[in-house]
């Protein structure tokens, strides 16, 4: 066995093509789409093999953490964690990550992973990763997989037709997406979609860096060397960082680099960039409907539905059908262009459910409004084992909150006390007040129902916060 | 001006082709589809006019009274109620109506009205019982529609060539719904919708009932005269009432009688009896697509959306979708047979869907879950003024109510409390209770928090109820 290899998964993106579920306060790499777990949880399980990978190092945006932090604990795993202070692009990301590993285990392998892409075989997955290691050494192996369809939506590989012991082959050109004639003679020559992850020696890539884009490779070092520890995150020093040049890595790196093989692999992968794509990947019944226990098709083929409550389709074909609690998309799957068009419509709207969910990510845990009339509105609050909300006052409003699983503290004017389920206690305006979960174990749940004549986020006067929000 | 004229409006229906925005607890002439009132509402205001008509004659189910008297004072209206205990068809709906009428205004005309069905011009609806009014002696008049478009899902009537100084043909015709082909024969050579509404002397269709349909006759009467009087309406008397013979009034009577005349009139009409005849009611963009401000379509052309919340439809044609709290419906307009196919499959499913919707109406009034929990439910509970939920207590919850708006009286164990907006108050698990709405004006919005280990509806002892049901 070779060294042994740190993951470096990708995890800042924000895309919109997946709207209304993905939405950019919680981006699809964050969601269930498909499963049990977000596509971020299941990169990290993929790589949970202690002798084959070392602790994952993640690189998100900084306003990503809890999420990162919450979908970590929630599976059992941990990672280094890197915060941008700002998105820029795949190279930037990838140029961090490999500073920081230099610092920490600069003679492993590192292999980079994007944190919203799907493998449906982690074991087919975990053998090429394993035969590229082997022949990894003075080459950067990037992963080609064999295409099962003439895909529009990848770049493609075109493999060299040399084979070494390991599998890997040279490659003769970097395609872009193609349009679907030339997708259909790519297929059926030999092409490989690119998976965009790449395995090489650390220092291999360090010094490919150092040489085709040196004023990333430092302003990244910098931006590592000067980070801020954040709770146990390490935050890249913004001026540093924004330094780098916003660039993908394909564009500074591999379309450049010599050293460059690809290793053929056959695991079931895609970039679920699309709807079209989820419903690829999704478990299908007789008619290609991929739906729920509580969809119901009806003279329907091929369609794709996602929703917690029932939805009905009929006499229609290739259609997706995305229910969320505040928004719903009904379109012809097959054009995912699109959803872009909608997301666009949208924007010039300034509508706030393009980026926000009707549950609403906080350091301390989430809330979502479960009903709003003209005076009150009613809350579903979930705090965090150990998490705080922060101490504070409402000018116009009065709220009464009842436990309905877990343990409360409440602070409320000199007092403290503890509430368990079934009790409750009134907030009555003006008071100053916070809210914490004293169980290292289990979340607090509690309903809030707000009262008075004004009923916004920004009637709060926050007196001291335990992240910094004051 | 001739006698007045009594309208009697049939208000039984439970069709489940509007599903999922019609259910069996509150269907189609009750919701508001296509503006800020439902249809019964609707068809009582065009008949407010006091010059005309007498107060109306409302019959529907007994288990939607409350949505009637609700209905009826949304709008201020008032109307007499009879109660049919179990649904037959129209045929005996119309002998029940014509028998009461018969012991209050004998001498006044009858005009029979849907209330599900809609009129866009209610100008030329009362212009055409004006005139009708005018020749109706001795004569039961239809009223037939004149078609704007081929329909099959009418039946039509064939008039005959003759016109009479009053506007009135007699009747060549009545034709089942036709394919499309015979449909547009048919417009081609003016035949009528038929509408299903009637005028006539009250005695004429009395005594056509005697004669031809002798036994519902009977039946009916009896059922009126042994009706009882429940909070001011009457409900019919059961065993007589299901002794009428279930047909439809166009079988037993139009199909018979001698007298049968026709008007044709142009008030832009339809029974909406599908949610594609709502398509055609409704406001469209110009690419024909209907829906409300919170929808956006692009590349998309002749759909129909209901929502409450943001829509977003794209590449798709002449498709419906109607998204409701807890069901989704998504078909192809044209096809409204599939919607049948759709309510079929949910009723083998016995889905609470099919019936409920997510508010559910009681004597008192409504309430509908917000959230649920494994150990907890939230609830918004609307009062009506003066109205008064059962002297209660549950084996396994504890409650916890917050007034948001209106004056809450609370009974708990020996004791009374009077509860404004922003107060609360604890329900103890196993505590007698009783919650009232002592104002006369304003509805009483109460959040209910409920927890315990068994939340279903059956957890409940009612010591003492308003509304008969301990």
């Amino acid at each position: 066995m070779s060294r042994k290899i740190v993951p470096l998964i990708l995890c800042g993106g924000t895309g919109s093509r997946l709207w209304p579920a993905s939405r950019g306060q919680l981006p699809k790499q964050f969601i269930k789409l498909l499963g049990d777990r977000s596509s971020f949880q299941e990169t990290v399980q993929r790589i949970l093999d202690p002798e084959l990978f070392h602790k994952p190092v993640v690189i998100t945006n900084s306003r990503f953490r809890h999420t990162v932090d919450d979908q970590l604990e929630a599976i059992g795993a941990e990672a280094s964690i890197l915060l941008e202070p700002k998105p820029r692009d795949s190279g930037p990301a990838v140029a961090a990550g490999l500073a920081y590993i230099a610092r920490t285990s600069p003679d492993s392998l590192v292999l980079t992973l994007a944190a919203d892409h799907r493998v449906k075989d982690a074991e087919a997955f975990r053998i090429a990763v394993r035969s590229a290691a082997e022949g990894a050494t003075g080459r950067i192996v990037t992963f080609g997989v064999v295409p099962d369809h003439p895909a529009t939506g990848y770049g493609y590989i075109k493999p060299g037709a040399m084979r070494d012991a390991c599998g890997l082959h040279p490659v003769d050109a970097f395609v872009e997406k193609p349009d679907r004639e030339a997708a259909l003679s790519y297929v059926q020559h030999g092409y490989l979609w690119n998976s965009g992850s790449l395995l090489c020696p650390a220092d291999l890539i360090l010094s490919e860096y150092e040489r085709l884009d040196p004023a990333t490779a430092a302003a990244a070092r910098r931006a590592v060397d000067e980070a801020t520890i954040d709770r146990g995150a390490m935050l890249l020093h913004p001026e540093a960082f924004a330094a780098c040049n916003r660039q993908s890595i394909d564009y500074s790196i591999l379309e450049k680099t010599k050293h460059l093989c690809v290793m053929p692999v056959e695991m079931g992968w895609s970039d679920v960039g699309t709807w079209g794509a989820a419903w690829d990947m999704a478990k299908k019944d007789g008619n290609g409907n991929a739906g729920s226990d509580q969809t119901v098709f009806v003279g329907a083929k091929n369609n794709f539905v996602l929703s917690d409550h029932l939805v009905c389709v009929a006499g229609l074909d290739e259609v997706a059908v995305i229910v969320t609690k505040d928004a719903t998309l009904v379109y012809d799957r097959r054009k995912s262009e699109l959803v872009r068009a909608i997301v666009e419509t949208l924007k010039k709207d300034n509508l706030q459910e393009l980026n926000e969910h009707a549950q609403v990510f906080r350091p301390w845990g989430s809330y979502e409004c479960l009903d709003r009339g003209s005076q009150y509105q009613v809350k579903k609050i979930v705090v965090k084992p150990g998490g705080r909300l922060s101490l504070q006052k409402h000018a116009h409003r009065a709220e009464h909150w009842i436990v309905v699983k877990g343990t409360a503290l409440v602070t409320i004017g000199a007092e403290q006390k503890t509430l368990r389920e079934n009790q409750s206690i009134d907030i009555p305006r003006g008071e100053t007040h916070r809210l914490e979960n004293p169980d290292a174990v289990v979340p607090l749940e509690l309903i809030e129902v707000q009262t008075g004549s004004y009923l916004g986020e920004d009637d709060i006067v926050r007196l001291e916060d335990a992240y910094n929000r004051v």
